[in-house]
């Protein structure tokens, strides 16, 4: 399968000065409850922020909490300067997160056909305001678990700083911001977004074409998908039968084959159960332009031992029989 | 009084292509409960919203709301598709929307001395996250309030847009978001903010310091800072005799003198006398730099009638004498 050429057109030299660990995608389905409209999975996102923590910084203890905002029902809010000593700052390592939708954006997007563009209609440009004050919604929260772990987590809102797409490919995007913040020590959180489109007017830029386009410029070490599956599967998840695909092969043409566990079927029978479940061809199609680059992409289930061992980057020396996630990398 | 000459000292183009009528500045004061943790002035921010929304369209029916995320406590969302109809976007004049912390980030950043610098400390650090998430918060509910009123409103935050500074002085800002938001027919709504500077590290960017800087770039026809008192008085507005100062004529080198009413203390003793009361100082010092490019400058109560006459740019024809309110302009 080919990838689109996207990245090889924009002629942007890379602003990042020091070497990426890893960008992180936490996937919408994973972080918000599916079937209702704008709710977060709470215990999924803690787990989630604490593996990040985990995997981020050696020390085992827990820095204090960087959110010192009342929560929803409380009167108090969470801050003791003293916690936090005169010492030096706690060493993270470079991480940029990314984070899906879910839950949030997807209704007013759909409802307004936010992607297909055309801003002179009411309804569209309407639906771009509220897509964009309900991702924005999630990113806050998202923001705020990782501040609690004592991550220094900051915003980075595509719309915001500069990510355009033409015919929904990143056309330019401002990637100083980030590269700054990671210099400066904090961990940037991206986000699916609405954006302008020089062509169409706007459209939505998902996560997964976000993560790509970083990754191409900033060169991380890994890249990690968390989603609600345990991997990539041979057919829709739910059916019986299906079969989770441990390990893809990319090769130099972009094409790419299963190479673990062996399959009776072809590649092209595989490639079209995935399109019936939407958004998985995207998936590896993104997977497989990152691998291209040389990098390894884990696609694991958020909130389990699988991600944690993904996300601290353990998978990168040997990957153990009884891990469950699929890993997709370059056949070089 | 000298102004700084911050704006001169930048050499980027100035990316706007259209006129822009106003910025507003919305009063950190006036819209949150200045004794009371995060808390909005939810009666004052509609009040607020719903004039913005009058001065910019010419037609007195409200638009269909544009906020399509739940409200705390309701399971509902407010989106009916059917009310857009067919007919065209309406045409709302170009105004950018800047608004100051008050209750939100105050707090966060006076207790780490995020303005100070010094990231290399971990309160600051995290006083830095804190701050962005306070401030996000409110500038997310600013943004809502104004969806609600069917202006299409899009939350740019100063950090992750590039604005960076050198010593507290703006030294960069990409507008370039900002002025292509406007051409898409969108109201950008920015903040003060936590912002990285390439001496101290880090300090805080206040409201009124970006939009003098915006000003300078986009050349509005005029300004309004909607405050919780109805202008710049002699002295703190508490005092008993206590003077509205209603004009205020700035030369070409900056220098200010009171022109409406006449007064018997000099301008010297007035400014000491604000530089008391913290913050208005900076105002008029920020207002007297706007009002030097021949931009008139508005300091009014928000949520009155007269804020509604400064905002809907009817004083710069006349002012009448029942106006309440301070206008600085050039003295040519």
């Amino acid at each position: 399968m080919e990838h689109n050429n996207q990245t090889q057109t924009i002629s942007t030299l890379s602003p990042f000065t020091q070497p990426i660990r890893c960008i992180v995608k936490l996937g919408g389905a994973a972080i918000t409850c599916k079937n209702e409209l704008e709710m977060i999975n709470e215990e999924i996102l803690r787990k989630v922020s604490e593996q990040l923590r985990q995997a981020m910084i050696t020390s085992s203890e827990k820095p204090p909490g960087m959110d010192w905002s009342r929560r929803p029902g409380s009167s108090e809010i969470c801050c003791n300067p003293e916690e936090f000593g005169d010492h030096s700052v706690v060493d993270f390592s470079r991480f940029i997160v990314v984070h899906g939708a879910g839950s949030f954006g997807h209704f007013q997007a759909s409802k307004s056909s936010v992607h297909k563009g055309q801003l002179n209609k009411p309804l569209v440009k309407a639906g771009f305001v509220a897509t964009r004050i309900s991702v924005t919604t999630l990113t806050l929260e998202i923001i705020r678990a990782l501040a609690r772990e004592g991550i220094p987590s900051v915003g980075i809102s595509p719309f915001s700083c500069g990510w355009f797409t033409r015919e929904r490919q990143v056309s330019s995007a401002d990637l100083s911001s980030v590269a700054k913040a990671i210099d400066s020590g904090f961990t940037p959180v991206l986000h699916g977004d609405a954006v302008l489109d020089e062509i169409l007017g706007c459209t939505i830029l998902s996560g997964d074409v976000i993560i790509s386009h970083l990754a191409a410029y900033s060169k991380p070490e890994y890249v990690v998908f968390l989603t609600d599956v345990y991997g990539v599967y041979d057919r829709p998840p739910t059916e019986p039968d299906a079969v989770l695909l441990k390990e893809i092969a990319v090769s130099e043409d972009g094409s790419w084959s299963v190479v673990k566990p062996k399959l009776q079927n072809s590649i092209e029978l595989t490639v079209a159960a995935h399109d019936t479940t939407g958004g998985m061809q995207t998936k590896i199609s993104e997977a497989a332009m990152i691998a291209k680059l040389g990098i390894d992409v884990y696609i694991v289930k958020a909130a389990t031992s699988h991600s944690l061992r993904a996300l601290t980057g353990d998978l990168r020396r040997d990957i153990p029989d009884d891990w469950l996630g699929t890993v997709v990398r370059s056949s070089r």
